[in-house]
């Protein structure tokens, strides 16, 4: 038994609240226990300067947590002048995965940029603003395949993310930060709908691991992944996830 | 009449709620309207370089909104590189009312940072966490007071913020947004629980503004401002508001 | 009576001397006592990006201090490699306070930028550099107004500022450095030559003030500004100083 | 085939020359085919400040390419002046790998930063970085270990790191840049000379991957990996590899 | 003739005005012509980091131009973020031009700051600067010999500083703006009142020059910095000029 | 005799590489003692801005070293955010340097930048930097010439550099790190191949120096220079040192 009471293979209490934000064209506040983050989705009709003429869209993300989201106040990075490598990192994980299960072609040239600002940080970020951002994402791309009568629906498939761990030997999945703190090995997995990996990340810093436990790590990231896309499609409603489905089918074949 | 059906010297709907955060040692959440911001204050045992040595501690803030908090999305600051002027000008003067009612020494040597982070931003940003700010901070430093034993209690008085505006030759009480971008006076008025001016801040950029139209902005300026301290007890409750209401009275004699 | 014999209505010894600067379109030096600025104006024929095609001018302003203009050496904003809060403050202020005077669409699309570098600093500094700025301007729009032959003279009128303060519980005109350091309530008045108000900022950091303490200081403030206008009208001479007023006198109605 | 000729299980052709500078305490220049980078290790006989007073060490890492280093010249970072996103990814990715088989107690208050230049880049430059730090690393600790005649000798195990990716849906060893930039799927893998996993990134953004083709990269990878250490005990000599391979034996217990 | 009715081996009108800074240890207004620069000189009784413990003072300057200094208005470095390779370079040239006539040891751990701020450039910025630094720094320096009657006078020698160049054939000294847009070579001469050189910089980027025409230029110099050293002389006074004389007399043997 | 066993007026053994890279448009490894400096040459068929529309070319260069090319490692000027004077000064004289002897109108609207990476510095990094660029930017213009059959050949004569010094009174050329460290006196020469003189930058901060002794180290730079330019010669092969030594002829008339 965890400290929280939480089975090895149990996630957090999740939540996905939509229409987070009165402007943006999408948005959701997502809560993993006490990790919570705003995603926001803001459309614009036009690509950055390096994607121009390709007749394809693009996807990008930002990253931030507010000062005092953990236990000890954080200098801001605009007061620093500049990002932090994990910010960097993080933000470059977030657009690429989200990118893996968009058509940009069937998007056009419209930009997508999600924003993940970190409310409070019990651990896992990232994993959290991944989940949540697709859902933000599904959003206003749906009000653009509307609105702008698109030929295909772009998204091909959900994506989810969670994080796995091993602590005193024992995988366990959905880490707290404290939980977190205690791990020899931590790996964020990222994957679809369908059951892909698209992203898996594995950090054996204190202590390398071995192939089994890889197995293992991956094994229960997959089980999160699939109660993480239910609670997607609970939030999405059924209009907009059945177009996602489709669109995943058919690629199945 | 305004758009919203308030009348001109009628506030948005506001709201004050405390705990907002799981870590700070005072948060609220504090909304006018659809203006939505997070306010923490954080407690650090030891004040910054330029101050050290007096015996007396520091108030200092910091504000910043969500990029999507506004109709279009913004750069983040952390982005660009450096804060605009904008958000220094705020900041400083966040910090700078806040210090009007904190008697330094009685606080000994500890630095209070307020974060302001806007979360959405209907007009008035700058009042709202103001008088947010406020409300933390007391609960960070009632709970200093109490851990440290503090000989004085540090805060001398309540302090809140609202903006008045002149639109179309009438002057009306806190602005949303769209009344602020048609509005041709524009002022900030921060005030004590006593009934004393902290800052007033009146620009009249489109059109020149007379003695009588300043009299009557300053008028309703008080008005909202006394409604607003009353929401700050209720947020406050009765142990620390009457702490504060008994330093005010001995000074007002 | 004050510390340098002046009465607490009085200004310092003012001096506007035009031609200040070979190249510049307009330019000043003047002194307030022991302040002094050197103006200049820049004429560019275009505006900003923000601002293209819309038939406006635009005007804006920059302010510096020499590092060795204050008692104790500061570092350059250049070798920082930002400016700080206190100088972005101060050139919103200037700018902003410029444009209530100047009927942009009668300049047509031309830039007016204002250089302020302080070149020895004793109080007063901010309001020094838009009673400096506004002559520059001026020259600097006349030689526009008569090169282009513009159908509208683009001032509307005079504009002067002045700081007043509360030292020892009494009202006192233009603080030197000395005084405005001992001072509990410090305010700084934007007025036109028609007595109307364009900026008031008030800050009772150290004490907040009571509306009679406030209206005291304005009236303080109206007396400075009248005589600062004239002394505008001098440096200015005839021609230029009787199309401001006749501008001015028009609008009055 | 290859485009190159090579085998799918085989390497580019792989050298490390030691001693690649004269100042450096460890360096040497590592080249997998025309991917060239150097390695030089400095030792600093202190800790960074949030490490200070722990008894521990610190290995650090910093990663640049020369502007030319590839087909096209890029700007280089002190001329944006900032890092990008990218580099910071690679360099934080190399010191945590590095780290993994370092025992910084047994190190003391020492810190050794890693730069990894790359002069040419022809694919997988944060690989063959950590393949060749380790070796620069390796020499400069064991002239501490000499000099200062630690207890223990602090390097736990081998580690070297190769990049492995589907191109047609056939899984190849060590991509080169055309190699790369047809791959769906692109894994880096960092092992331990005793074949544990210190990292594992697997990115599928052009398509997600399946359980079984993450299977099959990891096991080219380890192939890989055997062959590396191989060339670093190589160019180690047989003094140093043996103190490592004991401490590791040691280990595995 | 040259245009502005000088013969070719004739400086420009130069003044030098002593006390142009209220605050300043030390400070001087001098023109050469239309170039007008602001020297202060600012006296720190410590050395920094990299000077500290070697009993030794030390002597830096700073350079600036005002935006408007010139026909076209520059950007302010400030507002840029950074310095330009050209500012940085006459910085670091105007305090090794200075420290090449101070004994450090004899001045002991103190810092001497020559601030240099072009109110207004018309050719020759670099050489009048360092012409008037060294004026600045003489009596700042004096009157720390003063205070803290150190056992020797720190200032080894007079230290002047002239440009020089070819136009159509002909060298020119002293060249202004105009001229020195023309000059197919220009050079930079520092020079000792003894008549040794301290720092020689020619360029010929727009046509090289030969052995010959290299030593009219010098001789054109050591010209004009005979002249120069005069002006200082009279600048200072005879109290101060004869202690250097002293110094630099007893130096030449 | 030297330390190192060379007489007063002999260079360290200089050997140029071409082909150092396999990208760039020209290359050079070149050595000079244990001074080593990868020089690249990048074509760009377009200008910069500010050189648009005049019909001609542009040579820029950057200069860099790797952070362990010295004794004590240096922090990188990417990590910094900025470059440094040093730098920017060295970046600069290397691109007038070259412009120097290339017909921009002959080159066209091209931009030629060169690379000079330091991997190992000894002293003479400058001037290393300078003689190398030359043979890369040849290598480039060449090509240039070949695949658009300019007109005419845009190098105008060959271009080396070469540092000399004073050390115990006596001149010397080709300083290395220790010896430059000792000089009084240090000077810093490129000339061309017809023997004038592009840039002269003399030192003396640490002792002043005549106007003989200034001789004798010219004529010691002219005697190091002629002989790097038959090294420079040999590298570039007959074919384009007889294209550059047609148009020196034809100069020289």
């Amino acid at each position: 038994m965890r400290l929280n009471g939480r089975k090895t293979d149990q996630t957090r209490s999740v939540s996905i609240t939509t229409n987070a934000n009165k402007y943006a064209e999408g948005s959701v506040l997502i809560e993993f226990g006490d990790t919570k983050v705003i995603c926001t989705a803001t459309v614009d009709e036009k690509v950055p300067p390096f994607m121009k003429g390709q007749g394809k869209g693009w996807i990008t993300a930002e990253y931030s947590m507010l000062p005092r989201a953990t236990q000890v106040r954080n200098q801001r990075e605009s007061a620093r002048g500049k990002l932090t490598g994990r910010t960097m990192e993080i933000q470059r994980l977030i657009g690429r995965a989200l990118r893996s299960v968009v058509d940009l072609h069937a998007l056009g040239e419209r930009t997508i940029t999600l924003d993940c600002d970190v409310i409070q940080a019990d651990g896992g970020t990232r994993t959290t603003s991944i989940t949540g951002s697709f859902v933000a994402m599904a959003i206003a791309i749906h009000e653009i395949a509307e609105k702008h009568k698109l030929a295909r629906f772009p998204i091909t498939d959900f994506l989810a993310s969670v994080s796995v761990g091993i602590i005193n030997d024992e995988p366990m999945l959905d880490l707290n930060y404290e939980e977190d703190s205690k791990a020899k090995v931590d790996m964020n997995v990222v994957m679809t709908g369908s059951g892909k990996f698209v992203e898996v990340q594995g950090t054996g810093e204190e202590a390398p691991f071995s192939r089994e436990e890889f197995n293992q790590l991956l094994a229960l990231g997959e089980l999160g992944i699939q109660e993480l896309v239910e609670l997607q499609k609970t939030a999405l409603g059924p209009v907009i996830s059945e177009k996602i489905e489709k669109v995943a089918a058919a690629a199945r074949g």
